[in-house]
């Protein structure tokens, strides 16, 4: 067996060794640093695992990347025999790790449930174990230390949680199983040479999953928790999770009580809370006043279609793993709608369409269903249910490049509202060389690609061209945005269709009286409301434009009692000019009151105590700022109302 | 046997008797006029049914309200003899009948299909039968004509189409087979004496439909007519059918352009139109500036929930039948939601919630799918996809009194901006003799019932007391109304509910700190947008109040070319003003383009000419009105404006 080392050092032994054993032979002192290894660039594993046929290895210590990792798998461990301990008829479940550089999760089935109260308790008896230093001693059949263990395994009456462990694996490494306490199990990552290398387990987060490859049904309880070796370490880790939280969506979203989700109407669907809702109806009004200016047309067409309908569009061929199960009816089969192409084509072929009425705009923000697996489900970033500012646009051939260049600029425009910039531009083009991936028209082609370039210069445009990159059925212009946060997404989509309009036989009356076929332009101008929002919180870190803020103006009252009257005709008058406001009246005291307007981000707080209401003015505070400026509530409205017709950031 | 007649005379027969024979029996003047009867009652039969068994008989002749149905049965009978003609190949399907006062339809099965342009062929040879002046002579086994029959039958090679004919009916009636040239069918109904007593038929429509009980999922054409026996009276028809059109919102909806159905989407699932789509949104944008001066607080839910869901919301058992079929995941079972309930309910339990968050009046505009039996689905008024007007507000038991008239106050203040009338309060109590139909809590329902009470008293409201009419879980109140053209509609209900917080172990902490179970109360505020447009339509006749008019301005240019660029110039500034404009340039002559504005019912039509474009004024005529006026374009807009924010109805 030739162990080849990272610095390229060949090693060769004559039998199976374990990791340990390899280290120590490289270097004594890498004995006592090393606590695993890592093969083949891939595959992480502990002192004890034993290789037997040729790979690359790497030593992992303290020093190592990976290092983190075996600080959460120990955590992750002893958090698994805390819960045996807490929940003796509970059992471990061990889906593929998702050991995070700053998290962990251990994964436990539990007749009785777990509540978020118990992990308290789980929380002191897993630290307990990290004060009672045990050693980690692998072990698998075979091994010296077989008898050795066997006697403690039968002393101590043993219970192996892990139902997954392979003591005969014919694999050229073989994975220890470790005894810890009355427990054994499969070692599945490096581990810290004792539990005393940690310092604290800290968990901090219940969930309830369903696995992916369980078939029982039941709920698996996922359990977060991080863990570090020192206070120091663990305190950076902290601030750390602090930063990444206050730019994750999940966690602004929280704050701000933006969507729900709920396990009974079922996974990947978020429910728009109060706040969500007008965050979203806000953002949908100023979409359809922007597409009314363009002059799309809006339509609304069902959720749900037969099959027959995408067996026609191609969907059902091409699409059906990312649709919903189909609904089987008496005389029809139903399928919740994946896209509304067909859809927007049965509006087109209603009538007979004349060039007159070309183009032919017709935008929806439509509900749309795909069946992602669950293991891929994100917030409000990767769901099941999602509406997509969607459009389809019929036009005559030499309509196109017109088209396409209305189509940018209501995208370039709606993004410049929302302080995103277009990063550059994806031209995605046929593979010359593989034609036969693509809708077979030569002609078609070559002037829809040329027609498009063309535009995109006219206009000053930056583009990458990526031959092989379009659709099947026609080139497209994949907008890719770049947020204030920096990160890279796909917001917006332009796509020439050549083939649905074949398909559905679609037809126009020109002007020699004679039909001819339409093209189609599929055009998403923010994707989805779902996805969009996910990321406007995370550029915004939460604190939305005034315009589109669910929660407008916080009316703290100094005097709950005697300015309550005051505070009330402010809320009226607000409310008349349709600005979003509430009054804070919670039994708190004043300074609480001005904070929580702090956190919950909202970008005016009114403090009204005495002076004010006699004088018929507020004091307000601008979101960020600490200036407390008094005012009219006259002009108050004016300045409100002014920033939210004018959708100004500042 | 004893034959009861509509004076009360009864005539004894030793033996079966034809209808025919015993009218001749009463008076031989009736054998002449009679055309069939009407049995105990309810079934109608031709001349040549025997009867075998005691029953009352009311003999049909020409005075009797069922002699058109007999008209319509002849026209039938033609109409399918001719599509056998036409299409030898396809055969006729007898689903029950629905011969309406105005209206027969003849149902066939084709191979080749049926396009709309062959009706004209079809009613051509229909009317030729009429004019070859066939008797219908009636036969069945054992008859006295069989023999005469038979031998007729087998010289033209007869073919029967009617596959359901049973010869041996145990009935006591014994329908007859009737010979019309080559076929013989089973007469369902009273048939004219001849075809000549026809005056014409005309087809006037066809659809495509899958019949109820037919398994084979082939479509059946229904091929739509008229006839009369005159033609005065065909043309009286005429002028009916016209009035029934200009108020059925059906035809107001097609002349409009408001929906579309597409069997190949699905049926009963309403696509909205650009119009449609208009009309809907903006209603939808008057309703929710209500809902937020009502302090409606708007959420957002998926379409989809577990079945699990409507298990504990008890849906699942009694409401299944309505449901559409659930989608078998791989984990998990998905329903459609029939109601939103369940989801609302989620968003109240997501956090803990204190005395001072309540009332939660929760709103959703929320789309729901309930599965209709096709044949019952009609226009928008019975569909399967609709958009509930819906909210559910959680209340501490103290505040029902207020909410309840909060509530009413919105929908009457709603209902007067559409010009409709509440008529009268339908107020559901619970049966007090039968208690165990309802939720069992005396003291409660004693109290909800009483305040009802109150609060309508306390707001001067008449209404009418249902006992035994309350839903399970509460009494309700239903919200008839009365439409300018008369019809009585429940539009808007609020109803209390016990029950479902209980199911779903709702709480809020109250005063002392103790949990206590909110009341709910589900409030429709103009029911699905689907079935109010219907109303709206119906009721307008089309005239759309301005505010919600699809296309509020109609600018027609006297010449096309010359006054282009006026009319465009024209057009941007009402789009400016958000003033929904289109502009005719349609190859017409201007006399027509005016009438076809009339006849789409465009509130303004502005004609520009050179004096107008001149002047910059716009000569506008309002709907309805022979009036031309001429004002500046500026002056223009002011006007609409006004009444667009007034929402005017003048």
């Amino acid at each position: 067996m030739k162990i080849t080392l990272l610095d390229g050092q060949v090693k060769e032994f004559k039998q199976p060794m374990t990791v340990l054993a390899i280290a120590e032979s490289i270097a004594v002192s890498l004995k006592k640093n090393c606590i695993g290894a890592v093969i083949n660039n891939k595959k992480i594993v502990p002192n004890g695992a034993v290789l037997s046929k040729d790979c690359k290895l790497e030593i992992i210590t303290e020093r190592h990347a990976l290092y983190k990792t075996a600080i959460n798998y120990t955590a992750k461990v002893l958090t698994t025999f805390a819960l045996k301990t807490v929940f003796p008829e509970g059992y471990p479940m061990m889906p593929d790790d998702d050991l995070t550089e700053h998290e962990f999760s251990a994964y436990f089935k539990s007749p009785k449930g777990i509540k978020f109260e118990d992990l308290k308790k789980i929380e002191e008896i897993a630290n307990s174990f990290i004060g009672l230093g045990y050693d980690f001693k692998y072990f698998y059949p075979g091994d010296a230390n077989e008898a050795e263990y066997m006697k403690q395994v039968k002393a101590d009456g043993c219970v192996n949680v892990d139902t997954k462990v392979d003591m005969n694996s014919k694999d050229y490494i073989k994975m220890p199983t470790v005894l810890v306490r009355d427990v054994i199990f499969l070692a599945r990552n490096a581990l810290l040479p004792s539990t005393k290398s940690l310092f604290k387990i800290e968990l901090t987060q219940l969930s309830g999953l369903q696995l992916e490859d369980d078939a029982s049904g039941e709920i698996t309880y996922r359990i977060h928790g991080i863990a570090e070796t020192s206070e120091t370490r663990l305190n950076q880790l902290k601030a750390e999770l602090e930063e990444i939280k206050a730019s994750d969506h999940k966690f602004i979203a929280k704050n701000l009580e933006i969507y729900h989700l709920d396990p009974i109407i079922g996974a990947g669907l978020p429910i728009w809370l109060p706040n969500g809702a007008i965050l979203k109806q806000e953002i949908k009004k100023y979409l359809m006043e922007k597409e009314f200016d363009y002059d799309f047309i809006q339509i609304e067409t069902p959720v749900i279609g037969t099959s027959q309908l995408y067996k026609i569009s191609g969907h059902w061929d091409h699409y059906r793993e990312d649709m919903f199960a189909p609904m089987a009816l008496p005389k029809e089969e139903m399928v919740l709608k994946p896209m509304s192409c067909p859809h927007h084509i049965s509006v087109y072929n209603y009538k007979q369409r004349s060039y007159k009425d070309l183009p032919l705009r017709f935008a929806e923000h439509a509900l749309q269903h795909r069946y992602e697996s669950s293991g891929s489900l994100t917030g409000l970033e990767r769901v099941r249910a999602m509406e997509l500012t969607d459009s389809h646009i019929f036009v005559r051939p030499n309509q196109v490049k017109v088209e396409f260049a209305r189509c940018f600029n209501l995208i370039q425009e709606v993004l410049a509202t929302f302080n995103i910039k277009i990063d550059y531009l994806s031209l995605s083009l046929r593979d010359p060389k593989n034609k036969e991936k693509y809708f077979d028209d030569d002609k078609m082609w070559n002037h829809a690609e040329a027609e498009l370039e063309e535009v995109l210069k006219e206009m000053k445009l930056d583009y990458k061209k990526m031959p092989g990159e379009a659709a099947f059925y026609g080139p497209k212009l994949d907008i890719q945005a770049r947020t204030a946060i920096g990160h890279e997404i796909t917001v917006s989509t332009i796509q020439l269709d050549f083939l649905l309009p074949q398909k559905f036989e679609l037809a126009f009356i020109n002007a020699l009286g004679e039909k001819e076929r339409p093209i189609m332009i599929h055009r998403g101008l923010i994707g989805t409301y779902e996805r969009f929002i996910a990321v406007l919180l995370e550029q915004t870190k939460g604190v939305l434009p005034l315009w589109c803020a669910p929660k407008q103006v916080e009316i703290i009252p100094v005097n709950e009692e005697l300015n309550a009257a005051y505070a009330d005709e402010v809320w009226k008058a607000l409310k008349q000019a349709k600005i979003r406001a509430g009054i804070d009246n919670r039994d708190e005291r004043l300074s609480y009151k001005i904070r929580d307007a702090q956190v919950k981000k909202i970008p005016f707080q009114l403090v009204l105590g005495k002076k004010e209401q006699e004088e018929k003015t507020v004091t307000y505070r601008k979101y960020g700022s600490e200036e407390q400026i008094t005012v009219s509530l006259t002009e108050f409205i004016k300045i409100l109302t002014n920033k939210i017709i004018n959708k100004t950031y500042d």
